[in-house]
C-alpha cells in the first residue's frame, strides 16, 4: 500500500469477539451484561431527543459526566478524562506517553489490544508472565517502559492482584503505569484510593458493569495535571451527547449497578462451584476463582478448541484464546442464571461426547 | 509531567469553538445545522432503545452503514471506514500514514486541527499558502509530505478548488491527499468521483448537512485496499449503536437533506448580497462568495476583534479567527433566515458604534 507506515501494514490488528447479527445464540463471548441497563438511562437518552442536542456538537470534556462521577467516586471532576470507549482512553494514553520506538509492558497472558496499541505506535511491546499465583513477579523486571498496562481484574484469567502493589510499583517504573479496571466493578476491591498518584492512570468502561457496551463509554482516573495533558490528545468531542446523558443516567444509579453486580456475583460463584466438581475435574477441567464477570476454563494436557466448536454449534458461543507460551482456554462471560446452568450443561455434554464420538448425533 | 512525550508537552492543543451552556445565544460559531435532523433519525434511535442493542456491543465496522451509504453514494461498502466524527477519520489517518518525525502538509489558511494532529504524532507540520484566488499552487512545492490535507470548501474562506486538480495532484504525492469534504453537501462539486484514486482519501461528516453534530459520526471514502488497512488503527468499537443507528437513518434520507442544502444555500446567498452592499464596502468589509454553510469576512486594513466582542455582547456568537501570516476574520455560520438578518443587523450596528463610540450605551 502506498505510503502507509511499514508498522501498519505488517500488523494483524485486533479482532474483537464476534458480534453475530442472525442466529439465537446464547453470547457468553465478550463480557457482555445479560441485564439491561438502568431504565434512568433510556429516560435520558429520550429527553435528550427533543429540543437541539442532536444538531450541535456536545461538551468538549463532559462536565456534566465529570461533575457526577466525581461525586459517586469521592474525587475531583478535573481526575476525570471521558473517552469513547475505554479503548479510546487506552489508545490516548499510548499516544500520549509511547514514542515511536518506546516500550509498551504488559503481564500476561492478558488482554490482547495492549500490544496492538505498541503496535499502531510503531512501539515495541514486551509481556512479564504473570507468577504461577497470578501475581506480580517481584522484582519487577521491567522498570523502563514508556507504558504499562495492568488489567486488575485480568482478562482472561479473572485474577486480581493486590491494588497496593500496583500503586508501589508505580513510583519506581519511567512511564505510568496504567491500572485498566474494566471488571473492577465485579471485584472484591479497586485502585480508586490511589487516584491521586502521579504515575498512576486507572480507566474503567460503563460497557460492562453498567450494561451499556453500545453506547461506548469510558473514562480515566488521574492526577489533575495529567488529565490535563491527555485532553490535548483527545478528539475535541470524542463522546456524543447521547453517550455522554447515558453514562451521566447510569452513574448516577448506584442502586441498579449493586443489584446487578450483586446478581452476577452469585452467578459466578454457582458457576464456579459447578465447573469445579469432580466430574469436571476428572476431565481434567481446572477454572480458577474469578473476580469479573467471566470465568477461564482451561484443559492444560489436551485443547478446548473441538469444545468450543460444539458449544458453538449448539448456539452457545463463548471465547476460545491461544497465548502464545501459556497456553489455552475458553472465557465465559457470566450471563443470568439460566444462561450459566446451559452454558454448564452444554459444556459436560460436549466434553461427553468428545469422550464417546459415537454418541454424537453429528451436526 | 512524568513520561509524557515531549510533542504532547510542548503543544498547545486544539481549542474547539465555544460551546455555552448559558444564556440565549444565537450561535453562528461552529457551523451547525440550524434546522432539527430527519425526523426518521429520532425514531431509529427511539427504535433502537428497545431490546437489548445497548448492553450489546454494535457492529465493528458498522456494516449496516455501510450498506446503505454506498447504496446512496453509489460506491461499494468496502470502500467506506465508519468514524466516530470526522476527527476520529482525521486522527485514523495520521496514525496510518505518518511516522514520528514525518511531514504533515495543508494549503493554508484552514482547518487548525491539521496542525494539532501533527504535533499529536509528533510530525512536522507544513502549510503552502493558497494563491490569491484560492487555488492551490501549480506547481504544488511539496509532494514528499506523509500526509496533505486539503478541506474543500475550505475553512474559513468558504472556497473551493476542482477537486479534478487535487485528484490530479494525488497521483503525485508520496502520501495520499486527504479530501475533507466536511462541506462538501453545500457546494456545486465535489470529489466523489474520483473515489477508487489509490493515493486519495475522501472524509465526510454528518455533522453539519445532516445536522447531527450530537451524534458524532464521519467516514471515509477511499480504495477498498486501503480502507482495509485503516480497520486496523481504528478502535474496533470506535461507533457506537444509537450513533450508528443514526447515520443510517440520515443517510437514508436524502430528500431532507436536499431540502436543507436548499434552504442554507438560499439564505447563504443572501446574506452574501446583503454584506457584499455599498455599505459594507464602505466600511472595508470583504466577503468571499462561499460553497459552504458559512461566509468569511474580512476587514484586512483593520481587526474585527471589537467587531466580535461587541457581537458578543449582544449574545450573538461567531468565531474571530487569526491566522499568523494570514490575517484574521470572523467565520459566520449561516443560520436560518431569522438568524442571517439578525446576525446582519448586528453586525452593521457594531461596526456603525465603532464609527461613532460615544452613541454607544454600552454594556
Amino acid at each position: 500500500m502506498p505510503g502507509l507506515r511499514p508498522n501498519i501494514v505488517s500488523m494483524a490488528g485486533y479482532v474483537p469477539g464476534e458480534q453475530p447479527r442472525d442466529g439465537e445464540y446464547v453470547k457468553l463471548n465478550t463480557n457482555e451484561n445479560p441485564y439491561p441497563p438502568s431504565p434512568r438511562v433510556v429516560e435520558a437518552i429520550r429527553e435528550a431527543l427533543t429540543g437541539d442536542r442532536l444538531r450541535k456538537y456536545p461538551e468538549p470534556l463532559g462536565d456534566t459526566f465529570r461533575n457526577a462521577a466525581a461525586k459517586v467516586l469521592g474525587i475531583s471532576p478535573d481526575q476525570i478524562l471521558i473517552g469513547n470507549g475505554s479503548d479510546d482512553i487506552l489508545t490516548i494514553l499510548t499516544r500520549a506517553f509511547v514514542p515511536e520506538g518506546g516500550l509498551v509492558v504488559s503481564p500476561a497472558p492478558s488482554y490482547l489490544l495492549y500490544k496492538t496499541l505498541a503496535e499502531i505506535q510503531g512501539a515495541r511491546f514486551q509481556t512479564v508472565p504473570y507468577t504461577a499465583d497470578w501475581n506480580l513477579p517481584d522484582p519487577w523486571p521491567v522498570e523502563h517502559a514508556d507504558l504499562t498496562f495492568i488489567a486488575n481484574p485480568n482478562s482472561p484469567s479473572g485474577t486480581m492482584v493486590d491494588p497496593a502493589v500496583i500503586a508501589r510499583l508505580s513510583k519506581r517504573t519511567k512511564g505510568p503505569i496504567v491500572l485498566d479496571e474494566a471488571y473492577a466493578d465485579f471485584a472484591d476491591d479497586n485502585g480508586l484510593r490511589f487516584a491521586g498518584e502521579l504515575n498512576l492512570i486507572i480507566t474503567r468502561t460503563l460497557s460492562k458493569s453498567y450494561s451499556l457496551a453500545g453506547i461506548r463509554f469510558g473514562f480515566a482516573i488521574g492526577h489533575a495535571s495529567v488529565i490535563r495533558e491527555l485532553v490535548k490528545v483527545k478528539d475535541s468531542y470524542n463522546c456524543d451527547v447521547l453517550s455522554l446523558t447515558a453514562a451521566t443516567a447510569a452513574i448516577q444509579d448506584q442502586e441498579h449497578l449493586a443489584e446487578m453486580r450483586r446478581q452476577i456475583i452469585a452467578t459466578r460463584e454457582w458457576m464456579t462451584t459447578e465447573l469445579q466438581n469432580e466430574w469436571f475435574r476428572g476431565r481434567g477441567i481446572e477454572i480458577l476463582p474469578s473476580q469479573a464477570n467471566f470465568v477461564w476454563l482451561r484443559r492444560p494436557e489436551r485443547t478446548l478448541r473441538p469444545v468450543y466448536a460444539e458449544l458453538r454449534r449448539r448456539e452457545i458461543l463463548v471465547r476460545h484464546m491461544h497465548y502464545p507460551g501459556f497456553g489455552e482456554g475458553l472465557r465465559v462471560t457470566v450471563g443470568t442464571d439460566e444462561e450459566a446452568k446451559w452454558f454448564v450443561d452444554h459444556f459436560r455434554d460436549a466434553l461427553f461426547l468428545e469422550e464417546f464420538p459415537l454418541l454424537n448425533p453429528g451436526p
